[in-house]
């Protein structure tokens, strides 16, 4: 996968945070996913098409998708429910969204967003497509943010939007 | 989700098992899924995009997943690796594709497939997204299909082939 391809999501998942839920995110660390395992126990998974394919999962630590849910629901949420499964997939859409709007030329389209959970739940991608993670911190703790996508024939030599891959600042 | 919409999916996961893995599958129980858990310890997630939005997860046992991947790689698979998981997704693509291709006034698109795995995963949809799961077995063991789907509010109107609703013999 481009690797300029996941600045959009980044910069929509920052932004998703700072104003939905007022709760800043910094960057931790960045891989290029190799094990192919969800960080988190909360998964939202949410695929694209478009003149490229593929899927973004935003992963939350279970403290995370409570105080995310609690603070979208305006209301205290202490377990894992339909509610709070509802909210992390909403996250994932406006993450999804966001980046969208940027990667215009590529005409994504969103599919309706899928939560796994489970402690010891695995999200993998395709062998040939080499997903991006993204690990974030924030007061409430832990996530991650992972993208993989393959450009249809026809856009290979199309490029993103020019900037330094990945060096934006958090 | 309107049920008419299932039955391209039921055809193409039988005529897939049966034309790639010489595997007829039969059809075990239908539920209006409640519980939202995914059935098997394997699932393969693609979003569909169009003028219906949603997704489909082709949940299979340890032991499907394991002979299907076998069959399509001719080679005795033992373990869930890697190349058992590009199998399991490669079969819900076959899946997602032949649907598709029933469902044209959809003008749908399909995403690169997701995996999952863990013994304790639940896919959760859309809790406005009633999904609808169909239960299989075949020689192999069990799996299951589900497939929620939202229509855009300009499909509404527009009738699926017209047939009786999941009536079809397996």
């Amino acid at each position: 996968m481009r690797a300029e391809l996941i600045n959009p999501f980044m910069r929509s998942l920052q932004k998703t945070f700072t104003t939905m839920l007022n709760c800043p995110v910094r960057r931790t660390s960045l891989t290029v996913k190799e094990d192919c395992r969800a960080c988190h126990e909360v998964s939202g998974v949410i695929g694209l098409t478009g003149k490229a394919v593929g899927a973004v999962v935003l992963s939350l630590s279970r403290e995370v998708a409570l105080k995310a849910a609690s603070t979208l629901l305006c209301t205290e949420m202490s377990e894992i429910n339909d509610d709070v499964l509802d909210a992390v997939g909403e996250l994932t859409n406006m993450v999804a969204g966001g980046a969208k709007a940027e990667l215009e030329e590529f005409q994504l389209a969103v599919s309706l967003p899928n939560v796994i959970t489970g402690k010891q739940h695995e999200v993998h991608f395709p062998s040939n497509v080499t997903p991006i993670s993204i690990h974030f911190t924030c007061d409430w703790g832990d996530l991650s943010l992972e993208v993989g996508l393959a450009l249809l024939p026809s856009m290979e030599g199309i490029s993103a939007p020019r900037e330094q891959l990945l060096g934006q600042s958090t």
